[in-house]
């Protein structure tokens, strides 16, 4: 799907919108947390509900930004290592599960509406097209699926520099412009992938990182840790290069997402990041390019151990925990809700002089 | 405000309502529970949320309840022990956040329109009566203010009895039908009633209980602490009964949703808990009737110390974890709109069947 010939244009979009982040304006944050001490209701009392909009305010350049519009998003890629038995599901279920949620009727459409949020699906590697009513534009798409990690790279870095490209180039043409951004994904057998990546860029045993990803028991659990260590010895003293390691041991969706996270921090949106498979692309992208860090929410902890090895490299602390072990955005889509709650109740909340609470009444 | 000539009326109004209170229904939660698994998604990859569909479909009685139209209820009282300055707050700010939240500008208010949800208020035992055009009736009212615990009983048995029996007249005449009910309360001081009864129920010492209520410093926890060791002194040896505990620690807010609780629970809603002051009041409640227990839900856990005791003694784990320590039900708000997204997902995602996901997809 992807040619080797437009190599520097691909290379050139991520350094550009790489360069042009900045970090959140730390003024702003300051003056949000400032004028909230003003309102009728005791300063802190919303414990990290107070700390979300110092966060948001920070990123929108806006010290009472209010509730925002939001758009979730959720890229999809077939996983060659699926085929090794891996996940519940079979390899190629990647597909239905994209029609599902671009026919309305997924568990993610439903969290979706009730937010309101518009959800954006895109096809970044599957193994077959999805077909029907819900065909998915082939724009994005780098591969037709990765192939097994434990024995070949999943990509080539060229590939997974193309996906990277094209995950800018879909934030750009296909998210709109809603500030508030849940970044999702769907490929079986990606927790494995998430796994692999987890280990190597964190250094981190395999025994450490390797879950039950969609729901399988011990014995899978096992097989899959086996598949990491092979995947890891496979690429051992390969240079630490991101770009490489990421082409190595990842897939298509995460490296889509790397993109849409570096595009997000340029455009300035919240970015809310979903489960394990999201916090990997969110360090990828973080390593590609620091300032992004300060656009990042973890919206939950999910059943994957880890999950709070990489949100703690990230300096962040999940606002959910609730075991979700879903993906699709699922968990993003949630903590859409608790954010623009927290918005809420900063911008309308009166000044306390305004109702006759004065300053007096907190000694 | 009460007198003693209708005590058996009273009596008789508690029992009554306790005695009706039947467990939730096992059946209809066994099925929830089965139903979900044929669903268009991994089983139990909702983690938390399937659970509390789960208890849902229990207490409604209905393997399938959907989304519910819920109610938010604030009950107010003023304390004596807070003229001793153990709160954030002067004496009598509670009646000007009573008017607040009647005016519909309170963060409670904000967060209930995102839901959406009623909210409504009364004074069960304000020092002043709430006036201009927010006015309270006072049918519910038990007391002008309570006594300061340190030094004398909070109120009369005659009082709590009253306080108990108009918080179950309320439910019944002010809480609708409204399926989903926000437990809340508003009070200055109460953080303080509230670790005397958790150190007496729980047979805790009070400095695991204390905490920095509206956001005190080291000194007045300090301060906190003594009183409420006083308050023990003053009421050691006497017996354990859980109605004159609750009157000689306690407050009118917190009596009237021991009522709310017991009300609620044989009106088979399902009970939303806020923090540390409305555990109290459940605690009590399953005291007096053990089969409200399985009628509640806890939503978060504050940063009062005592909290988490109180809701591990109660079997309950907390939905959100933010360090909220707001009161006014904003914590229990925030859950309605958590629970109706689970009940959503689980009411409306297809059977895996109908989009083509077959069982065998499940390894």
């Amino acid at each position: 799907v992807s040619s080797g010939k437009d190599a520097p244009v691909v290379e050139d979009a991520i350094r550009s919108t790489a360069a042009r982040v900045t970090p959140p304006d730390r003024s702003s944050a300051r003056r949000a947390q400032v004028r909230q001490r003003t309102l009728a209701r005791p300063a802190g009392s919303l414990g990290r509900l107070d700390d979300l909009v110092k966060v948001v305010a920070g990123i929108r350049r806006d010290p009472r930004p209010g509730p925002l519009p939001a758009v979730v998003s959720v890229l999809a890629g077939d996983h060659g290592v699926a085929a090794r038995g891996v996940s519940a599901f079979r390899h190629g279920l990647t597909s239905d599960v994209l029609k599902l949620i671009a026919s309305g009727r997924a568990p993610v459409n439903i969290l979706a509406r009730r937010v309101p949020a518009r959800v954006v699906t895109a096809d970044f590697g599957l193994v077959t097209a999805v077909d029907g009513a819900h065909r998915q534009e082939q724009r994005y798409k780098v591969t037709n699926g990765t192939a097994d990690i434990s024995r070949h790279d999943a990509m080539t870095v060229a590939q997974a520099r193309r996906a990277v490209a094209n995950g800018i180039a879909f934030a750009g043409e296909r998210l709109g412009d809603e500030p508030l951004l849940a970044v999702g994904e769907i490929g079986v057998g990606n927790t494995t992938a998430a796994a692999a990546l987890t280990a190597r860029l964190l250094d981190a045993s395999p025994a450490r990182v390797v879950g039950a990803g969609s729901g399988v028991g011990a014995v899978v659990v096992a097989h899959k840790r086996t598949l990491v260590e092979e995947a890891l010895r496979r690429t051992r003293g390969r240079p630490d290069d991101t770009m490489r390691v990421l082409a190595a041991l990842g897939g298509s969706e995460i490296a889509g997402n790397v993109g849409v996270i570096l595009a997000a921090a340029d455009q300035r949106r919240v970015i809310v990041l979903d489960g394990y498979i999201t916090a990997v692309a969110a360090l990828i992208a973080v390593r590609l390019c620091p300032s992004v860090r300060g656009y990042l929410i973890a919206s939950h902890l999910s059943a994957e151990p880890g999950h709070r090895l990489i949100l703690d490299d990230l300096g962040r602390s999940p606002l959910l925990s609730l075991g979700l072990r879903l993906g699709m955005a699922s968990g993003a889509t949630m903590a859409l809700g608790i954010i623009n709650a927290a918005l809420a109740v900063a911008a309308y909340t009166p000044p306390a002089r305004e109702v006759g609470l004065t300053s007096a009444d907190a000694r």
